[in-house]
């Protein structure tokens, strides 16, 4: 895996040039170059990097890919998307995002209030707003002031009781009306009926039923006119295209139903997101069984087929792929702090004048191993080991007992593996597992990869430099948290070998990519490690990059004020501490004072403050 | 389950009274009248109840389990204990605990720079602070400037290049030093010896070797006296005993060895955390089995064994247990929205003259259904929905009839139910399954209740009121993102049970225990909800409460603001939204920007304004 799978999950966006990661637009420049710029002015830590031309391509194929389908089969709807913020509420991406939509149907989707307040605010005036999710009567009330602001948007129902607020703040607050979505409640999307994922006990939507219910309640208040809409979602990241075709069949029927039964102003169909991203690094572990162009096409084609077997118009399409326009745009880079070796050398060797007998032993295996007795070799001085810890444990051998069994182990996995380098992989694979490397990363997993903690999902990794270079170490990773889950441990269905690098030499970067959805978000303070340090990079017409919109990492006091301590507080007991301590001369007061200042004004990573090859 | 488990989980600290959970301390005030003089107050939305007195019992336990088994076995150790600031270091917490373990020695410890100074500014002097995880130049150096302010700190080292940063710092900074404790690797603490959470793989800790070679480090520099500690964790919430025994020989031999090789000031052991905390609300699915005396009696007599055969002295030990004194301290108030009921009644049915001929079997199978045939006609009726929401699908049968279908399943199980109660537990649980009332709940399970996301721990849940009437709804809780993960699906295996309550007429609140450790710092903000309004009930020396640091959770401004969105430019907008629009007449634009502005100001839950019964 030399090229650590980027023809699988970069869609040449990003490709490897002279052994580096580099950017594939205007000039291409290489990550790590970008990088050392940003730090050689000072910012250290982890780095969040977004590039805003990247949500931009994954807009224009998204429209790109639905137009192409209807005009193939003649659709006769439109085509809207909208950018559901629980995917990324920053305003870095959420603002470029508005700009660069400026005048094609894409708007913003809200499933809160202040994710309701962000889109009233930057939404471009006649592009679509959405609000999903539980309502009460003042998300209701917002909604019909951002309608009265002149703002097109659609509140989509998840039950009668909102409905009914609906109409009790129409009476109250007057036309004009938002518009209303009934949000359907699907019995195909999971797998099984009652699912949890989808099907009948769902979380979201309105039976058959309750639509039925809505209808009756809607044309008894004379607001049948303003259901425009019906709205189903089938889960995020959907692997295969089935479970969709099966959606659209009931969603498409629903539709076509509700319209026939008088709803005539019922035009609009939205998907929902579930558009996946390929975060696959390794041949035969892709997560997404279908293109973006078979998506669109089945879509289209379902929702034409139906519309015309029930002789009602062909209603408008939005989507809400979250996930596929923000993934790709932001890469998290974390500085390797330190390689965690057990680069054993038969030199450490203590061995005594009379040593335990199966130290003896293991030192004969490690002298007598060949190709041929490697593996039964390694396995019979992995027996000797657990025998010779708990002769520790029970007080028959000593410390030096202990680290001589240790280092012979060590020394004998290392003979196995180069004794069988040209046999089997899988073999050796097993072995490199035994003596993998510790990288040990300047960053937390759970505030900036929240997903591998909480659903195990993996982000493509690679080294940002040295892609010519064979990797020879068997990696596992670490972030700084004293938490033992921080740990991305060395898989050997899905391998990562990195190179072996001194880093006291020399700086060394991974990249994870395809980190822009959710993941900022649902970032965990744990050990009190927040956001990065982030910034953007854009380009100009002639191809040049430059970066925008840099925010620093907080720093230790804004991080303790935002858990509510009293910030004067700590820094006068800080302050009494020092003034009052024997242990510090007078003339020493200031010097010390100021030090614990510069440390508090840094942010919470290790090594911020001095370059790193200073250290 | 009437007493939804509290005999296992609460340890007497609440109790069923006259139907509502009381805190069993002073006048033992229900929880739900706090609930409810706090949102007469106008706090609505979810709450977080902190009661300090939970927490020292719990240390009063710690201290007291230990000097037991100390005193019974002669034991010359010190005991000392550590709350590791990772699982809580909310200053509503941590001040209280410094305030109340004043006197005893009981300190703090941090695994990062702001933890660091945290326990610089808060911890009473004289007890001990404990730095653990990975450490550069800089959080060394704070270390050295805590000891030069009188701190009595250890910094335990996880790697030899730490070991070597502060052989540095000490040239640099001069005396006092820290003092300093390795952390030792462990083989045994895993299942399996390379297994992720201990073993020779683990992220923390140094080899026999590496121990070798820092015990020769300091020798060379002239800084052994100031090795005082070892350190070793074995993972959190440890379920059985064994595996601390298995990692107590270990220690403790480790510990013998190195005072013979000349360690003289190496006087104590840091166990680490690890003590369970009982989160089982079901009978046979308890998750610690072992007792408090229990833990404490192995340790103090497995290492007395130890130094005793090894003729050292007795080492003082130290104990990092987080979440057993942490996780009681704390409730989560969640109110209920809504019930999503499907309580179909037959005369919603609205059959047709000439049905399909599989909804007239259903029709049927409800009308002959007995409790013989029971299980053998639901098993139909469930087969025929399926066969009946695929027509719908291929657009054979109308809206109507897939209403129909629908509310003849639901009427079938409901029946089914119905005949079938007086028959096995079982059967009746996998039918109730499929009729589970869905609760709404006013809270985020990301925000508050992470690791029931990223682990599937659960937590014990209860209705605050109504414990003396049965509860009869099979529920699942949904909280109010939008996220299908957002829900605790019901499960047979740990059934609950609700109460049948009109939210329109009545509240309801539930309570989640135990939430006091971990929960609040891993919250996400996944939509953009925050940290709920918290405060603590202490008691006065006559028994009555008294509501302190109450701190309301934050307002919309505020959390867009902490995103780094400009709040002015936000205001900016949207008044300019309001001012120009053609929707809105002169004399109603103050109106509705007033009203804009008050749910601007109120937090981003639902139901937050007025009060619940005036909606």
């Amino acid at each position: 895996m030399l090229d650590y799978g980027i023809r699988i999950w970069s869609d040449d966006d990003f490709k490897i040039e002279k052994g580096k990661i580099v950017v594939n637009y205007g000039k291409k420049p290489a990550i790590i170059d970008i990088v050392k710029d940003i730090r050689d002015e000072g910012y250290k830590g982890p780095l969040l990097i977004r590039f805003p031309h990247l949500i931009k391509e994954q807009i224009d194929l998204l429209f790109k890919a639905f137009k192409k389908s209807m005009k193939e089969y003649g659709y006769q709807g439109g085509f809207n998307a909208l950018f559901p913020l629980k995917v990324n509420q920053f305003p870095n991406f959420v603002i470029p995002l508005m700009e660069m939509t400026k005048g094609i149907p894409y708007g913003l989707e809200a499933g809160s209030k202040p994710e309701l307040i962000i889109a009233m605010a930057y939404n471009n005036p006649g592009s679509p707003i959405m609000v999903n999710g539980f309502k009460d009567k003042e998300m209701i009330s917002l909604g019909f002031i951002a309608a009265k602001m002149g703002h097109d948007i659609t509140l989509t129902i998840e039950g009668l009781n909102e409905l009914e607020t609906i109409l009790t703040v129409a009476k109250e607050m007057g036309k004009p009306y938002p518009k209303i979505g009934l949000r359907i409640r699907l019995h195909s999307s999971g797998i099984g009926i009652w699912a949890k994922s989808g099907g009948i006990n769902s979380k979201f939507g309105l039976t058959s039923s309750e639509l039925i219910e809505a209808m009756n309640m809607l044309k008894n208040s004379n607001m049948l006119e303003y259901f425009t809409m019906i709205h189903f979602h089938i889960g995020s990241q959907i692997s295969e295209i089935s479970p969709l075709k099966k959606a659209l069949r009931e969603a498409g029927n629903i539709h076509a139903e509700l319209y026939k039964m008088g709803a005539h102003n019922l035009k609009s169909i939205d998907l929902g997101g579930g558009l996946a991203v390929e975060y696959a690094q390794h041949d035969g572990l892709s997560q997404r069984h279908y293109t973006l162009e078979e998506y669109a096409s089945d879509v289209v084609f379902l929702l034409k087929t139906i519309a015309h077997n029930k002789h009602v118009p062909d209603p408008d399409i939005y989507l809400e792929a979250g996930r596929f326009v923000a993934a790709k745009h932001a890469v998290l880079v974390a500085p390797v702090l330190e390689l965690f070796s057990q680069e054993y050398d038969q030199r450490e060797l203590q061995l005594k004048p009379k040593n335990p007998p199966l130290i003896d032993e293991l030192y004969e295996l490690y002298n007598l191993m060949n190709e041929k007795n490697a593996i039964e070799y390694l396995h019979d001085s992995l027996d000797h080991m657990e025998s010779l810890l708990t002769l520790f444990d029970l007080g028959y051998i000593d410390l030096l007992d202990r680290s001589n069994t240790e280092i012979l182990v060590h020394l004998i996995i290392k003979k196995a593996v180069d004794l069988l380098k040209h046999k089997k992989y899988d073999e050796i694979l097993n072995i490199q597992n035994m003596i993998q490397e510790k990288y040990l990363l300047n960053c937390s997993f759970f505030q900036s990869l929240p997903d591998y903690w909480g659903l195990g999902q993996t982000f493509p990794v690679t080294p940002l430099d040295r892609l010519n270079e064979k990797p020879t170490r068997s990696a596992s990773l670490w972030d700084i948290t004293c938490d033992s889950d921080g740990e991305i441990a060395f898989d050997i269905r899905k391998p990562l070998f990195l190179h072996d690098v001194d880093i006291n030499k020399e700086e060394y970067f991974l990249g994870f990519f395809l980190v822009g959805a959710y993941q900022e978000i649902l970032g965990m303070q744990h050990n009190l490690f927040t956001h990065p340090t982030e910034f953007s990079v854009v380009f100009d017409d002639e191809g040049n990059y430059e970066i925008t919109n840099l925010l620093e990492a907080q720093n230790i006091l804004d991080i303790l004020d935002d858990l509510d301590y009293d910030i004067k507080d700590i820094e006068r007991k800080l302050k009494q501490y020092i003034e009052e301590s024997d242990y510090i001369s007078d003339d020493k007061r200031k010097d010390v004072l100021g030090r614990l200042y510069l440390y508090l004004s840094e942010n919470a990573y290790l090594k911020t403050i001095v370059s790193y090859k200073d250290e």
